[in-house]
């Protein structure tokens, strides 16, 4: 199965999981993956940023990639962000044979104008090849890149393998409403558009048009609720269930510790058996731990899936 | 009145109050002041960088800077961060022979080392003379400058005139426990600790040790509610009326848009006549402005503050 | 008189003299101006960064200008960069009133994207008035902000009152082709280019079509030979009288230390009469002094200038 | 043979060496690592950040090091940067086992606070093993990491395996005389230092107390006779000989250009078979060619090595 452009719906950003000692925890892999399909995920998002990919290494990538394509049914998208093109095709072309249904290409953050960034995706597919379709991932909090819709439509435009777009601009409303109306206008082709930032502003990037989330959140399943409620038009419900989850969406929203927080609600809720990250990464701290304890027990009162 | 230590409660970064047509509007100078000290604020924060400080000339910041201390009976803090140390003296020494009760000073981007930051504020009290009581502004996110607790201590430590601490580091509990860990060891003499980002954190950051909130959310009459209500140990309570905001709070913290959104929640509340903000300023679309009176509706379902 | 397309020649980045207690040394003023003139200068450009212009307050920026102004008849370009337009169009007029022939403006490090930087030129004209000669200052080494050919081409093109390039991207040879080649293809109208970065590459600068200098080197006499050669087609003597002075050129480029460097030569050449720099400024170290005058002896074996 | 802290002379940077379709040059590694220790290197630095290293792909970045190892007698250090310690590790062994002296390590861009890079360091010794002699790589201008010396001397006493600085900080002269302090003061073990920065400064960074360099310049000929020259306290023949080069050596200081320039001359010298960059890379200009034919046959007026 092919990704493209028709995809919506939920494509959790998958963790890591690891043993207390580092080691790959290669049950809490199959684990995991049949806790995000249990949730609803329409897809799933391997070896991104928040998956801890840039601390694996090639053998230990291909491998997760492996067990997760061969456990689940859903598409699964692979981040093949390198430092090289060398080891982007390497990772890429490996991916798809295992089975993955698209890739996901960040820019490097030493990109600057309009044409570094059209130029270095074209030099991005080039190496890869123009049969596997691809993501490209707005994240300029992080990257430091900055995409002006103008820029993503010539990228879409240029290449007929791009069909997603992972918005995580920030603030990005009107990017979403601009980009639609590019569609409407004919001047772009259609893309999907899954949101990531943790989910924080999908309820609002939902009623500008986009198809879904691809983000971390450690309750994926509010996340394909307030998706299918959007999608039904069931605003105000939407709008009560991600309020009730916000303050906890909020708290993740902490960079560096954003991660631990999700790791650490993800054990809780038996998707993966420890909440360990590789170093460099920070540990929770136990008053940090209560203050997540407290807010789960707060969404508890609405949401049964909090209990914990 | 100086400013000192046992500062708490709710200082309000003002606005700057614009004509449409990009002068400054003194009578809402007055009312904006009225206001904010309506709304139960302890002291108030003038010519920060939400403020659009660096938009005005000098004479307008002078003049600004009169307008509220003669308006008001309590504390202001003047932004005086500045390019150099001789634009920074000036507008320091005048704020203060105009009554303000102390400065802020936020590092330039440039600072990296441990060194170099203690270096840059050992120079700028030299610059502005020992006599002015100031506050560190903490901002890691849009000046780049990472200030660890321990440069903060050696700060606080060097300076008999550094009183204050505005929190906005991200994620920053820890930082706000490992300081109240200073002072409690005996490393470090008390200073006030008031929090920014928007309010983002400042549930937990009361939690934390914190002296109260330092930030321009359109409602400092909840943040006062909120602040006191941790101070009297009524936690619940303080995250229901906290929660209640917070889908507002998040949408302002969109970088670039979070000023237009107060300005536009701060005329609709009467506190400023126009929303103008000066050149370069992202505009309100037509579209935003609705979810922000859908969000405001939300919120007026259980704090009548927020009928607009 | 009004600075036009048709500059050339070396436009010497004045520094500014103070006292060794920091104030600023008007008669230096004088004596730096003659200096300059004398040593051949066909304008001159004050207050930009290495002129330490952020470390002056407007008072004493205006004072220098003035003084500059009135001092000579060559054509003096007045720096106005600024955090805020408000400032930048107060400190522009007022120069403009006083004589000055023309402003620089370099964009805000904040740009990242060409439409930012061509909408930011677009603001900065707005406020300043089209009527005032400028000059684009590109310097992506000091202010992060890259700015391809065309968009310097859209920004020639958008305003009448754009004039002059301030070349010094690195690399930069290929730039200064690029946007000669557009003036050739009838696609941007001519502008004058003078080069920055020291002068480190001026030989082939100006053998790449550039018309002159705008740099601080601290014998702007040697400049000014190598900019004449170049234009007589005298090209192995421009090189060889401009490698004799290379290895003082490249001790220069050390950033933060070149500004000693260059007010210690000038100090020696008798131009100031401190080398006094404001806080924050790098001191030169004892040895460093010794280098610099070896360097200035080795020069002296074929270049009479530097023998002090 | 294990790196140790008595390594002198000059390292290289060697080049990766590709076919014009952009496979790895097998041949032409060999080529090169005799045409380096034929010009009197005492050792060799691979897959750095000029090598092209994030280029290649894990199993041509152990091919290349195989190659080079059992080619060559000298000491051979390889780039283990790498964007998490697992490849780190996985990269480090490696090349120990293949026969490597040490390893060099740069920090990651994200670095700000002392403390984060000293924890960094130990966390990267705990990875690769604390058996592996490695290099501080001390590179500010492209990796924005700032280290003062108080730092390096922190990272230095708290491994043993720390052997040897690459230094090139910019403006660095101070740096080493202040290293070079603690070593005379007790407070720092001693340590190599060689020097980067294309070799602009190395004149003056041996009268310093620098051991030599490590660089990529073309002649590093050149190099070995400078460093050789400044030890037997040659000093005028040293800088009549660094300043015949000097202009080819600032020709290359252009940010990527620099590269295209050394594989272009290194293959005039007939070291490599081609001056093939793989993408992105820039590509040197027809008319950037000529010009540096015109520095090297200026340079052959005085050095015959330059005659090509």
């Amino acid at each position: 199965m092919r990704l493209d452009a028709t995809a919506q719906g939920v494509y959790p950003i998958a963790v890591t999981p690891f043993h207390p000692d580092g080691r790959v925890d290669t049950a809490s892999v199959d684990r995991m993956t049949d806790f995000y399909v249990g949730c609803g995920a329409t897809g799933l998002t391997i070896l991104g940023i928040m998956g801890e990919a840039p601390k694996l290494d090639m053998e230990e990538a291909l491998g997760i990639t492996k067990q997760v394509v061969n456990r689940t049914k859903v598409p699964v998208i692979v981040g093949v962000s390198a430092p090289g093109f060398a080891a982007m095709r390497s990772l890429a072309r490996s991916a798809m044979d295992l089975g993955a249904a698209g890739v996901m290409i960040a820019p490097p953050p030493s990109l600057r104008t309009d044409d570094q960034i059209t130029t270095y995706y074209a030099q991005a597919v080039e190496a890869i090849g123009t049969d596997i379709p691809f993501v490209i991932q707005d994240y300029p909090l992080t990257l430091t890149v900055v995409m002006t819709p103008k820029v993503i439509r010539q990228i879409v435009q240029d290449h007929a393998s791009c069909v997603m777009l992972k918005h995580e601009d920030w603030p990005g409303l009107e990017k979403i409403s601009t980009l639609r109306g590019f569609q409407k206008d004919g001047s772009m082709k259609p893309i999907s558009i899954l949101c990531g930032n943790g989910g924080l502003f999908l309820d609002f990037e939902m009623e500008r048009g986009a198809d879904g989330a691809m983000t971390g959140y450690a309750f994926p399943d509010m996340l394909v609720d307030v998706v299918r409620l959007q999608l039904d038009g069931k605003r105000d419900t939407a709008h009560d269930l991600f309020d009730a989850h916000l303050p906890l969406i909020r708290y993740e929203q902490q960079q560096g510790v954003g991660l631990a927080v999700r790791k650490y609600v993800l054990q809780k809720r038996g998707a993966i058996a420890s909440d360990t990250q590789r170093k460099p990464g920070p540990v929770l701290s136990a008053k940090a731990k209560t203050e997540v304890d407290y807010l789960l027990s707060r969404i508890a009162r609405t949401d049964q899936r909090a209990k914990l």
